[in-house]
């Protein structure tokens, strides 16, 4: 049987050497199989990692939103065949804020050994960058785009930090940045603090 | 003004080169001052990271739960002074699960500006090999270790997995971890998936 690595790609346009230790360069040499977001990207990824890459002796597949069940079992098939397979997401840890969980999942229910490499993740650099509680904190995706479900949301976000004193990190796609800080301004309490990063 | 670099440490006795970017030694070797959870074991990594680093030239001091206020104030002086200022927990990433957010706090309330770098997050790496939700998680800490209190709180984390499908990750002393998983397996509903990462 192969085995499983989760492949931290790199956040916008840094170096490899910037945020990948070298060990990822060898594990990425010894995969023929690759299951990724996007192929386009991911093939620029594995270049810049390894300029002298032969990229079309390689195999990739795509995994996303859309992906069925049954397209997950063909997609683990060549690993339960002996071959080892690479996780990639479009920028950052695969299976964080990413897809790729529900292929380790369908892994460890074959008993397929699975191994996360270390790498850049926006929502962990935030928070150490931040300066607030990272003994608790939560990850909590999106926040709804409808005003009341937004100012609700927000709310109980705030409400969970001030009794918990739990550190709550969500995301928004850029172009929608400016309009969730303006909302977050008239929302919160003025005494919350809020950290931007981007 | 000097800078604050978050400087993430080795998980147990893995090579630098396994799970730190190049880049961190880059700026290890241009940084005078560290303030550190503990100077032996911090001393231990630097020089496994460089061994031709002249330990015996640079500054430590310590950052733990104890450190005071005042005592805050003066660690940050150095670095308000055109110094620049390394951060150095146990394991992993520090401010995360580990001493650190307090002085970053400090620092961004001086002006300083604060960098955080790539390394290993246990809570990360567990996460990402769990298959578990990636979407949405929590990491809350230690849990109670009174009976009653520690079943309550086991109830609630898992009330909060399956009313907003977050995963909640937990840590444990190495000592304890038996009790605590037998306490889990008492108290989980038997469909709960449940990871041991150590």
């Amino acid at each position: 049987m192969g085995t499983v690595y989760l492949i931290p790609s790199l956040l916008g346009e840094t170096e490899p050497d910037h945020s990948l230790p070298a060990y990822n360069t060898q594990v990425i040499n010894s995969i023929p199989y690759f299951v990724v977001e996007d192929v386009r990207s991911a093939r620029r990824f594995l270049k810049k990692v390894n300029k002298d890459i032969d990229i079309d002796a390689l195999r990739f597949e795509v995994l996303n939103k859309k992906t069925s069940p049954a397209e997950l079992s063909r997609l683990i098939e060549p690993v339960l065949q002996g071959m080892s397979c690479g996780i990639i997401s479009e920028a950052g840890c695969p299976g964080i804020a990413d897809p790729g969980a529900v292929l380790v999942d369908i892994a460890h229910s074959k008993g397929v050994k699975v191994v996360p490499l270390v790498g850049p993740s926006s929502i962990l650099l935030a928070l150490m960058a931040s300066g607030f509680n990272g003994q608790s904190f939560a990850f909590v995706g999106y926040i709804p785009v409808k005003p009341n479900e937004r100012k609700k949301r927000i709310k109980q976000l705030e409400q969970r930090m001030l009794t918990e004193d739990q550190t709550q990190l969500f995301i928004e796609a850029p172009y929608r940045n400016l309009p969730l800080l303006e909302d977050l301004l008239a929302t919160l309490n003025p005494n919350t603090k809020l950290c931007v990063a981007c």
